[in-house]
């Protein structure tokens, strides 16, 4: 499967410290090795980083850990392929635009009985059952809201129960944002940190590294870390419940809906 | 204004060259300083790299000069502010998704009094004429041909009545592609080059360095440069004809279709 890294602040914030380890999982201390990519909203704006190769192994990714990119919603992502073939077009986070707002959305999971029926507003470019569940949900946006985004909260209902239908078809994981609001949705596995002030010693768990908060930060700030697995050994991470839809904005959560526990689906390698 | 630079090839080519050239005039040898962006194709995936910061001060710039990337299909573009503030959601290439392929466009010019009624397929992120052209171009797409993409020529005379419409109301250079073809409009200003076997010696015109095409290609490989003015100050460039889109594939020029002769607009500096 793959892992996911998500981060939501309320004063824009660089991810350096967090994808380092991160990083270190795709190929190096976990075997998600067939590509990654990362996606930061400036403003309204998306830069977007992918690579097919390994992460531990990528020139991009080597150059983003090293260079200080603030933003207020990312959403970054690791890929061990089950469904879709390791190239480009299957690599996460995906983009589309919607209501002149970009959106992007990284699963972790396989679902890949699910077939919806797509009008062709949004296409897939790729091959994975992600792209096509990223593309439906936007699709059913559009559908149900026309041509003017809704409120964050009617949003958030509606993406619970499509989070709901297509969790019924197997294990649905996923970071999904408007460089708004950044929805994290708990299938089977997810978790989370906020850290405010006093801000701690940070240890990762995957490299030997240490990161001292309080000497980059302001009483005021405010950041969520969303990630697969805690990526420090030195914090207590809260587990989110399988079947629960989160709400971040500004550092924080914001509300939470309940959806279906996803089903553990057997995964196929794709060779 | 701005600057384009466009690569199409018949093998997967890196653009290490024209780019280094092309960065020093994003604030180096031109004043182009408002950003700028590059979309590489690989297969039917996009790596896209945009900063709103100088090309000739980005380190993400750096990176790309110094990291060949292969790729039959390349847009880039350097920004000089007309309309829309110097943010990154303005810096082109813009992409989209239309019949589950991406598309890349970028334009150098101003068409100020564009105002085409969109429908909500494809809506400006930003506040740039160049978006709100590419976003209405799709819109037609996809009003005539509805969810199926036509033949190459049918898209391509399309396109050259599209380009003749919205540069009616100024000046309309621009590329634009689906990782297959390249087109390439000439309003009032393009240069093009196709270097093939027997491969030259290439000196850039923006910066000391020359290169021998024949140490890193095979009597095979076909390359066509597409530039605003000509990268190059030892070869001959094909000057294209204002009024002129051209369709670009595997490294030639394949068709071409006459449109209007965009009108010379006076420019308007964003602050």
């Amino acid at each position: 499967m793959c892992q996911l890294l998500g981060m939501n602040c309320n004063v824009p914030t660089d991810i350096c410290f967090s994808f380092t380890g991160f990083q270190q999982r795709g190929g190096g201390t976990d075997h998600h090795k067939d590509g990654w990519g990362i996606a930061f909203f400036e403003g309204r704006g998306v830069r977007q980083f992918l690579d097919s190769k390994a992460s531990i192994h990528s020139p991009v990714a080597e150059f983003i850990k090293a260079y200080p990119i603030h933003s207020t919603n990312v959403v970054a992502h690791i890929r061990r392929a089950t469904q879709g073939a390791v190239k480009l077009e299957n690599t996460h986070p995906f983009m589309r635009e919607l209501w002149g707002h970009y959106w992007i959305f990284a699963h972790n999971g396989n679902i890949p009985d699910f077939q919806p029926y797509l009008d062709g507003s949004f296409l897939p470019v790729g091959s994975t059952d992600s792209e096509l569940a990223f593309c439906w949900i936007l699709q059913e946006f559009k559908k149900r809201f026309g041509n003017v985004m809704p409120e964050k909260t009617v949003l958030f209902d509606t993406l619970a129960e499509l989070a709901t239908e297509a969790g019924r078809h197997g294990e649905f994981n996923f970071l999904f944002s408007n460089g708004d609001v950044l929805f994290a949705h708990c299938s089977m596995k997810l978790t989370y940190i906020v850290r405010k002030a006093p801000f701690p010693m940070a240890r990762l768990k995957d490299r030997d590294v240490t990161v001292d908060f309080t000497t980059v930060t302001t009483s005021q700030d405010r950041v969520a870390i969303i990630a697969t697995a805690p990526l420090t050994d030195n914090e207590t991470w809260e587990v989110i419940d399988p079947g629960t839809l989160l709400l971040f904005q500004d550092g924080q959560v914001q509300d939470v809906r309940k959806t279906i526990v996803g089903h553990k689906v057997t995964t196929m390698n794709v060779p």
